[in-house]
């Protein structure tokens, strides 16, 4: 259901004030173009919180009128709404986290093209560069904390999942929250709030006030998966090899729900980065976990590693079932070696920096026929450039499903095709044919086609 | 289930510190008698937050070996428990918010022993003498805020409730929450747990860190309605006719949820002061709602109200089924009242003390076997006489159900006989099979032994 | 010079909030009496903060027709002043910690009169009592914090002092202040404003914003001594003892400046103390300090300490000259001492339960004529004795000096006649008189004459 | 007196936590040359804060062995000291306020290097570009603040002034203090200090724990001003000329004590600016005060100001002697007109964007021999030009005065000359030759040697 009802309302930042220069503000002005854009997308996204559509093109068409404009004021900017979705506000007033989330996007799109000209520049950019941005990018975002102990957990999984996979992301929520850690997610629906609303309630008991809950998106996935309200710290990356490198640099250790490509994904990139011979002996705490009934999931998920990447890709994660307090204990014992590591190597808590992430897997892949044609997928090179090829595969396959840009393009030239290994590709068909009937591609309502055609033969 | 695990540990009073004087030691010391059972039971039903029993015999009995003893160190006191129930505790550390509750007892305690021998020296205080030690001991538990606008509402309900019901409360308090209103209940699961917890996850949303959710209880129900840990500030009233008194005058507005004896009780209450003449005109919103299921329920109770109590008692409040955000903003709109009479009337916004309690709601009701049958429960008496009465009654029935000395006293001399006109006995009867069918009288799993006897004939 | 402009102002507490219950209102109105009269002295002596007479007579005469009265509001009590001295504004505006002040004043006395009648209860009370109460009336005044280390130095010295020892009174506060230490003082001006003064500009620099300044003062003294607004913990304890008594319980060390009758009233009532075998042991640092100029001053009180009490009691205490960073040392050194005997003993770090007050310190002294004249002031008695009435000796002419009822008293009786051992008498009266030629006995502008008469024969 | 002690430290930021990615870490490396040396100097400028010399030279040779470095470590950033003086320790402890200032320094440094390359990228940039960069540094150092009113005042004066000027500099900042206004100066000794220091006792009395001390220098003036620790803001911008800049953007109004060639620089500035025709209207309360001793001082300014620059230039400012009460009054006033016109203007409180800055008052003026000697000093040209160039004249001095390179200029090369219109070069002459008399050019202790030579004929 999408609340079509429209609100103009001007806001103020809380809290977070929002002083911008002159120039700041004519560079974000309606008429400047590409920029005014991808803030105004950015902010309709999170102003449609409440929608449950992950549809951006239907979000964009029916508030096609929404605008948003920078006003300087003496105290800080404003921000002067027009046609928002009423599902932003509560008795005409906008919802704090919703407002907070606003100011966050005009933050990292202003930080962003002030430091590298909206991404352009990074192209050719070495890969200490890329991830110093990354760090600058997190820094202005006020990420860092000064912690005590590492206590950040990434919480991975599909944005389209069922009830009961849903209730147990909550329950493990609750555990980590329980044991006093924080919860970072892509900050849409599904497994990206569950562990976020299960914390936000444990925290509570604990008398946290200060719980994080950070999520991290990306101007072309935002809109498919507006952040929910319980995120308290957002950051919008420009793309995203570069939120996935913020997501295994800032965070602790990796909870895995269930989940579709997306999941594949992020399975894939942070497998292929720890098989690099370089990242040897660095602790990351990573576990894949859900109810009951999703064991079969996970033993096909695992099946799939075990085939593609081998048993030392096996060997570098948990699975564990229908025990949400198991999955904390590790996560817990999991932050004191991070603790112990970084201490002895003097590195800092808030940002992996000895994590060797290889080029293959910082580089911005632009999913389009051409190049997902031209990926390597057979066997007979070394496992973490196969895994960063398997990782634009899947990458590919959601951007068709749901990044306003790719469904566009497979609407002109028809689905990705996926060439490679006869055996790997059958592997892979059967992996995505299991995520097409479990729902898993799309929010359920619609019947799903396919944006991709792996070649078996 | 309960859990039958035991643990000792030394706590410490985080945040709020407890500084006690060596008089106030010794007072609580094991030795010296009542005063530290008192405190130990208390103790033993916060920790005893896990549990799902409300048979406070029954955790007596489990816990029988469970002892708290104060300990005076270089920062403070500390608490050495031995023996306590594990649910209290995460890996073998204190869940905080129950830290935090087992000093709200103490405190309490050594508060009302100090100032008025535990409650002994009221019985022949005057109305007013009562209101003032009432206000007294809210303050020295820190309720009272600064507010800018009348914000909280007390939730009433049963804490024995279907699925839905919880559901829906949860509902209407994430509209109250999103609201910014503060939520203030009995304290233990069901309907005094549900609107805290909607309210939490709304406050998250609107960024507010500093919201309330206050637990109001005796220590003749805290054992079989232990504080849900959401609960972030805990007073313990030295009986049910002051704990009733502080819920009418510190909150500002009540939602009734369903629930069975005790909140026709609690109705029964708020009705009969609010009849009575000189509160004529002070305004207090009352809302009664409940999930569309529950509309027969509510037109039951509604009935025996007009029958009982007449068209006035049933002009003070108002039913709303289903629709939660229509509670808020009734709510809502009912704060801005209160806000302007209280400001013309320079009533404090923090205690109702314009509001007349007669002296009948008040004093202490033994409910023993002669007092119950004592009760006047005919027409032909002024309106607020007779709901005062038909209050004891329920109140005699609420303590025959789980306060352990109700229990005790069932169980020697058989169930209290409820004399009374004809007509309302049957009506009453009729009332009393409802909640009984309804599982309301007791928390399900065990058959209802009813504890009274409707004389109808 | 005083200021005799008046105001009229409604004041409102900041921060601290106000909330009074019906009684305690009722109890402090117009017409009740003592109490209202006491509260309305002691708000004239913090509104004259700016004032530099401490003849309270010609204080209260100028501001007679001052009034002060609690008015219930929405948002708690306000006070409505009526003729108060202009010097507590700014433009029309009370200065925030004399509103904070009026506010401790109001507090203090309403926990007195509740806990214990307004001293009255206390004459007969056991000494563990006192000690239990001056302990609740700090703990009301929420003077204990929960600290990691002893930090709080008493400054005791002549409200009444020379401007070069003024200066040093500032140097020693800002090199306890620079060691993160805090002050108490009796709260006047002189060496009561000087120490506060230098450790508020020290803890600026070393980045403390909640640095204590607690002033304890009493009603019969706050008249002639008004607190200096840099006092952010003030407290009003019922007599002179009682401060006293206040003083060693709460402060970890005592740094003693020049002064008059009222400092040597204090370094006696110390020794007294620490000399009863009982405290043998307890860690208790104690230097006397002042310019260079003062190094004659302290030979003689050294030297009449040693005639008097002898050569134990000199060894309590180190005098050190013109040198505050050696000052601060010995009390940073002092406090690890303190800290380490109070974690060993189990005694609080907050106040210190373990030193033994024999009851002659404790008891409220009536300096009358007839008392003073009783006073036992002969050798041959415990050290500890002879100290306690040395110490009323020094008192009595305290209050005739500066008191209201002493004064009062001197003027109808004559001096206060003084006997005792013929070789102490000239002692006594050689330092008397030196103190008068240092005009150290009242603040200057007034010519001196004596209260007290020194029967030498 | 120069504190020639050394100390060893590794020191770590207290609250204000400092992440800095590697490629800043790297930057600031010893081996990597100039920005390394000027974090170096800048760092022991305010090490040296207890040292009482203006001349840079002397204090670099003396602790030419001193050294900084910044190491990486789990938790941020420390910064290890070899040999740093030990004015900056208490008891082996560095001063809170000194760290703190330490952190900023490297803060602004690594800002300003990023953003133009070392203020190199600046010289060609436009007005405007120039104007966002100000803002950007200022925004980087947490400068800004959401004020409900404009509450900045400025207070200009000399470094080198006489006791009782000090003093009446710290009375008039208690008066603004007292008010809740907040001071800015150039953070040296004098004039830069007491109004500070005064504000800081009042902001005590009104419990204002946040108030402001902030400081503006440049590595140019820091080594000869070491800021005072009472400072809590500390900016170092890129030149004298953007240091101005932030002055008159960030203050609401100014306060000029007595001083030398610095402060009639900064007299010169802001009036060269006011007296633009584009800033008419905007309303900018400035006044010039000293005690009554300084009477005759103020007056010879006024002539000075009217002869040179007329009598719109003097209707600018008012001049009050002896008065703090009536300078804070002003200010306070002349706040609410800039609320006003801010607020009608939608400027910002926190910047005055709409103030316009002549290109002349805003590029970087390189005071060699050429420059001054080339600096058009003649009347018939537009009044706020002859202003900048006469500001220009000024600054000069200062440079040749306390500044390592105008002092190395003017030892090699001799004297600036200053050529111009005779009558003003008596006036000009008249003027300094009264600062040298009264020993405003240089901290007293040695001999004045003019660093310019006046050419009148």
């Amino acid at each position: 259901m999408l609340y079509e009802d429209r609100v103009d309302a001007l806001v103020s930042p809380k809290g977070a004030l929002e002083m911008l220069s002159q120039e700041e503000i004519a560079r974000m002005s309606e008429d400047s173009g590409d920029l005014h854009e991808l803030f105004r997308r950015c902010a309709l996204a999170i102003l449609n919180c409440g929608s449950d559509s992950d549809d951006p093109a239907e979000v964009m068409s029916i508030f096609k009128d929404f605008e948003v404009r920078i006003i300087q004021q003496e105290r800080g900017v404003k921000l002067e709404l027009t046609n928002a979705p009423s599902s932003a506000f509560v008795d005409g007033k906008m919802i704090s986290s919703v407002r907070e989330m606003l100011f966050s996007v005009l933050r990292d799109i202003i930080f962003t093209y002030h430091e590298y000209n909206v991404a352009r520049g990074l192209n050719d950019a070495s890969s200490d560069k890329i991830t110093n941005v990354v760090f600058e990018l997190l820094r202005n975002a006020n990420v860092f904390r000064r912690i005590q102990d590492p206590d950040m957990v990434v919480c991975w999984g599909g944005h389209s999942i069922a009830r009961h996979e849903y209730d147990y992301t909550k329950y493990v929520g609750h555990e980590l929250g329980l044991r006093e850690l924080n919860i970072c997610t892509g900050c849409g629906p599904g497994a990206m709030k569950g562990p976020m609303k299960g914390a936000a309630i444990a925290h509570a008991k604990q008398r946290i006030k200060n719980g994080i809950y950070l999520g991290l998106t990306e101007p072309g996935i935002i809109a498919a998966e507006s952040p929910n309200p319980i995120v308290n710290q957002l950051v919008i990356m420009p793309d995203i090899e570069k939120r996935l490198e913020a997501f295994v640099r800032t965070g602790h250790g990796i909870v895995v729900f269930p989940g579709g490509a997306g999941t594949a994904e992020e399975i894939l990139y942070i497998l292929g980065i720890l098989l690099h011979p370089k990242n040897e002996g660095i602790p990351f705490p990573l576990v894949l976990t859900g109810p009951k009934e999703s064991a079969a999931y996970f033993e096909q998920i695992n099946e799939f590693i075990g085939a593609v990447l081998g048993e030392k890709a096996q060997s570098l994660y948990q699975i564990v079932i229908d025990d949400g307090v198991e999955v904390a204990r590790i996560m817990k014992a999991g932050m004191e070696e991070v603790r112990l590591y970084r201490k002895a190597h003097q590195d800092a808590f808030y940002y992996n920096w000895k994590l060797h992430i290889p080029d293959e897997f910082q580089r911005t892949f632009e999913p389009d026929h051409e190049n997902v044609a031209g990926l390597n997928l057979f066997f007979g090179q070394e496992t973490h450039l196969l895994a960063a090829d398997l990782r634009r595969a899947f990458s590919a396959i959601v951007a068709g499903n749901v990044k306003p840009q790719g469904v566009a393009s497979i609407k002109e030239h028809g689905p990705f095709e996926i060439h490679g290994d006869k055996r790997l590709m059958k592997k892979l068909d059967a992996l995505l044919e299991a995520f097409v009937k479990q729902q898993r591609m799309k929010l359920p309502g619609t019947a799903y086609v396919p944006c991709y055609k792996v070649i078996t033969d």
